[in-house]
């Protein structure tokens, strides 16, 4: 008897374990259950599509080569019998079959191996309204689809976006790009929660920047129209709209899987094994319905991505073949795109690795993504979060035009792998100017690091010197960039001593008073530290960062 | 009494410890001793310089915000004394002084800790006519600026560069985008031999099509010319030249350590601990100097190269002043821009590792470097070389237009860690679609080097068919792409099956013959070999990398 496989959704995670099945038993039955009209589409570039970098609805659904993978691309290709349009109701595990309902009618299909890949659903807030005509989520085709049409019939120019994250941030440079007006509307103090505060404000100023109006604070308590929408109504005021794109987050489907007595995880997605095995054995889950683990806190956690989806699809896909296969979780790794800056992370924030009990070390290192004096050399502003005891890399963030995907892979990978810090500034990165510095971004962010953990230098966060030079506190804000750098532009009640000239002028630096250095990137200020403390100067700290991490307003004097 | 610390060598390593120094021991005593009129400059920038991308010459030793690094610089801002145009003749470890000479006066300086940074030097072979005028090295600032001022004279247009290493590919870039004919000697079966031969082919072919004209197995046997260089003779026959670039190598600068009893290793370099103590354990050794540990093999080896010269400059520096930080080894790591290819490599080539006795598994994948539906996605050909017992990744190439520098950096983390294929394919990488596939080229790979190590599929590499193809050898070598695709380009004595069709045409495929299957870049070769095994088809191989990567000429057929 040939191997009967079910595989219940069809984006990313199905299709994948599907065909990797069919592949490891080539005489495996697989049948592959949709509920939609699409299958193996590109989720995720579904913002280029709305922008029009991806032209045709097609591009996201084909092969490299531009075959359509649809029902009859995986019937021929791939040995796997698609049924489109087919919604998948119970699931009945002592008898090993799904009851499914296909162009109104019910029938049940006889499994040996279940796969569940049912996604997730874009949360709708119960918010009055929400209803209205021109109110999307972008979830799937069909919704991007409707934001072109209504765009291209010039049905919608002013569009809010309800969420800061990846959906919205993205969606934002798309509709930008075809001529929206945009709002951005976050509830959170910042956007990009997945980010520190003081990095997501730099991308929300870029944004700005960009044209996008980013409202952080501000919620949104309902809409006004008639029967489309013209208003979002927030706690702040009301913002007028022809196109609202509702971002705020996804929930997985795990309805079928509940009802079949599955057993749903803390995060309230489905509970697997590394095997991506269910509660029950015959029964695997994989892709956006499936719980992940924090590969550091080693806990539960709900990441749902496009990339986390195929992996676990192929190990669902092998497990259920009788292989042995594991899954160890994940990262939260992320990169998007926002206009000209790279804004990627993986591993604990400062703020979850606190909430979650870690005494942890910061730095903020901005620095070129190669050698500074080659044209293209663009900066990147990159975060590591380190375990005090241990030395451990635990997170690390990237924001910038530069490129910061790069730095975010290899900490990536020197965070499953638990490297210290110690490890991570002797690793044998790829150097040539065209590329990277000779310490790249992340050795020399690893080293400001080690001078922390080591004692070498104090630092202090921007958050932390506002916070002094609110309350009024008396300290020296030393600045120790050129004159003509100061002159453009200077961070709020700042002296100015250029570090070539501290040691000579020594004499102005009070004896008395705490001194914070800083400089463009805060290595000039790390050196004016290094010179002051060795001058008998002890209470000396440099602000992490320097003026390019500030995250607050800047004064802006010159040119 | 303070500490007195003196470094030999100005350009990477010595000044990095030198200033280290100062910042762990402000009240150090730290002495710069520098041969040449130069330190601490970007030696890797200088083709860049050359052509032209890098404006001036004091970019290269400036810092990020333009302030010259000269001995002034050195200081005021890092109180370091810095001795140019001084050489040092010898260290008498007995009494801890070295002799120097300065302004042609003899003098000693006492130290408690000697840093030896003295770099290496351009071999020069002895073969006849070599001293003639405009042959010249790129090995520092002066080189440089000669081969500038030749060719801004017009009065260099035919260069002929010998040696097929970095600085010959990248000085060939240089030329041509300034105007130069260019013609690259090797006398070897390929160019960047730290690549296996298949990838470095695939970059001779790029070079070629930019106009360069690639001259492998061609050994130079003498230069002719009239005080200034007219031709360059090989064993091939003679090239005019009007200006040559000897980029055959460079050997460690030892004599002082030597003269100095200091162990030399069998690299040729100075032999250092891991805390870049030399036999001495008062003088440290760094850079291009000094001998590395292969973090693979565990055996010494020398790769000059910045990146390393910095990091070991700070780990002797730390050691210096008494602190305990050790630098592991390296890995090889390399990444250049051959006009529009990046070409990176960490790790044990396939040559290298067979070589040192490993049994290994191989795959070639080619693949876009983003989402291959948006604009601007480009090709990286991948290759991994992976331990087959116990499944570790050894090594890593990539070539192509694509980001290959990331993927490189990730497998040299990866390696460092000891990570397995397995691990590598569950990375959780950061995936958006302007950045990678949702499966990262590495971990589409790394599944490729698992489904072989599983037995999967049987892979053959591009030399192994075209030996059975030269040698006549009977088998169906089957092209699985489209029938447009076999219009432009195919390969020699293939013959096509479209893979959409290849279930119903299965009894078109001989059943008593081995059947090599590849497609443009061997995905759906894998496919179509899983197809044939599951309809009975036994001896079925997929064709490693597919056309893209066939380094052997092509059939152009269409367009």
């Amino acid at each position: 008897m040939a191997l009967k496989v079910v595989v219940i959704g069809g984006v990313a995670a199905g299709p994948k374990a599907a065909a990797k099945i069919k592949r490891l038993h080539p005489e495996a039955e697989v049948k592959l259950v949709e509920k939609g009209k699409f299958i193996s589409y590109a989720g995720c570039g579904l913002p280029y599509f709305v922008s029009g970098a991806v032209k045709e609805r097609k591009d996201l659904m084909s092969t490299p080569i531009g075959v359509v993978r649809d029902a009859a691309f995986f019937q021929k290709v791939k040995g796997v019998q698609v049924l489109m349009e087919t919604e998948a109701l119970e699931i009945d595990r002592a008898g090993k079959r799904v009851r499914i309902r296909r162009d109104g009618t019910e029938s049940w299909l006889d499994y040996d191996k279940l796969v569940l890949a049912t996604g997730a659903k874009p949360v709708v807030p119960p918010i009055p309204n929400v209803n209205l005509g021109n109110i999307f989520t972008l979830h799937g085709v069909p919704d991007a689809e409707s934001i072109k049409a209504m765009i291209a019939q010039a049905k919608a120019r002013q569009a809010v976006l309800i969420g800061g994250g990846l959906i919205g941030v993205e969606t934002a440079e798309a509709l930008i790009q075809i001529g929206c007006q945009v709002t951005l509307v976050e509830m959170l103090p910042q956007i990009l929660r997945a980010l520190d505060w003081e990095l997501a404000r730099l991308v929300e100023k870029h944004m700005a920047a960009r044209g996008v109006k980013v409202l952080t604070h501000t919620q949104v308590i309902g809409f006004e129209g008639e029967g489309s929408v013209s208003a979002v109504v927030t706690n702040q005021g009301k913002l007028p709209a022809d196109l609202v794109v509702l971002g705020i987050g996804v929930r997985p489907n795990v309805d079928l899987a509940r009802a079949a007595g599955l057993t749903i995880g803390p995060t309230g997605a489905i509970q697997v094994e590394a095997t991506q095995r269910t509660t029950d054995a015959d029964i695997f889950a994989a892709g956006d319905c499936a719980e992940s683990m924090d590969l550091v806190t080693g806990k539960p956690c709900y990441v749902p991505l496009g990339s986390t989806a195929n992996k676990q699809g192929r190990v669902a896909a092998i497990n259920a073949c009788g292989g042995n296969d594991r899954f160890p979780g994940v990262l939260g790794s992320m990169v998007c795109r926002v206009f000209d800056y790279c804004v990627a992370r993986t591993g604990l924030s400062e703020a979850n690795a606190r909430a979650a009990g870690y005494d942890v070390t910061t730095v903020i290192v901005p620095d070129a993504d190669r050698a500074h004096y080659l044209p293209g050399a663009k900066p990147i502003i990159l975060k590591l979060v380190i375990e005090t005891a241990s030395r451990k890399l635990l997170g690390a963030q990237a924001v910038g035009p530069g490129h910061g995907d790069k730095r975010m892979d290899v900490a990536a990978t020197a965070i499953t792998a638990g490297m210290t810090v110690d490890q991570v500034s002797k690793l044998d990165l790829c150097y040539a100017p065209p590329y990277s510095g000779a310490l790249d971004n992340i050795i020399v962010a690893a080293n400001v690091a080690r001078n922390k953990l080591d004692g070498q230098v104090a630092g202090v966060t921007a958050r932390e010197v506002k916070r002094r030079l609110d309350a009024k506190e008396d300290f020296l804000f030393l600045d120790v960039r050129s004159p003509g750098e100061h002159q453009q532009e200077r961070l709020p009640q700042s002296t100015l001593i250029p570090l070539g000239a501290l040691r000579s002028r020594l004499a102005e630096v009070p004896k008395d008073k705490p001194i914070i250095a800083f400089c463009k990137v805060s290595l000039r200020g790390y050196e004016a530290a290094k010179i002051l403390q060795g001058a008998g100067f002890e209470n000396v700290q440099v602000m992490d960062g320097g003026v390019v991490a500030w995250p607050y307003e800047k004064v802006i004097t010159g040119v």
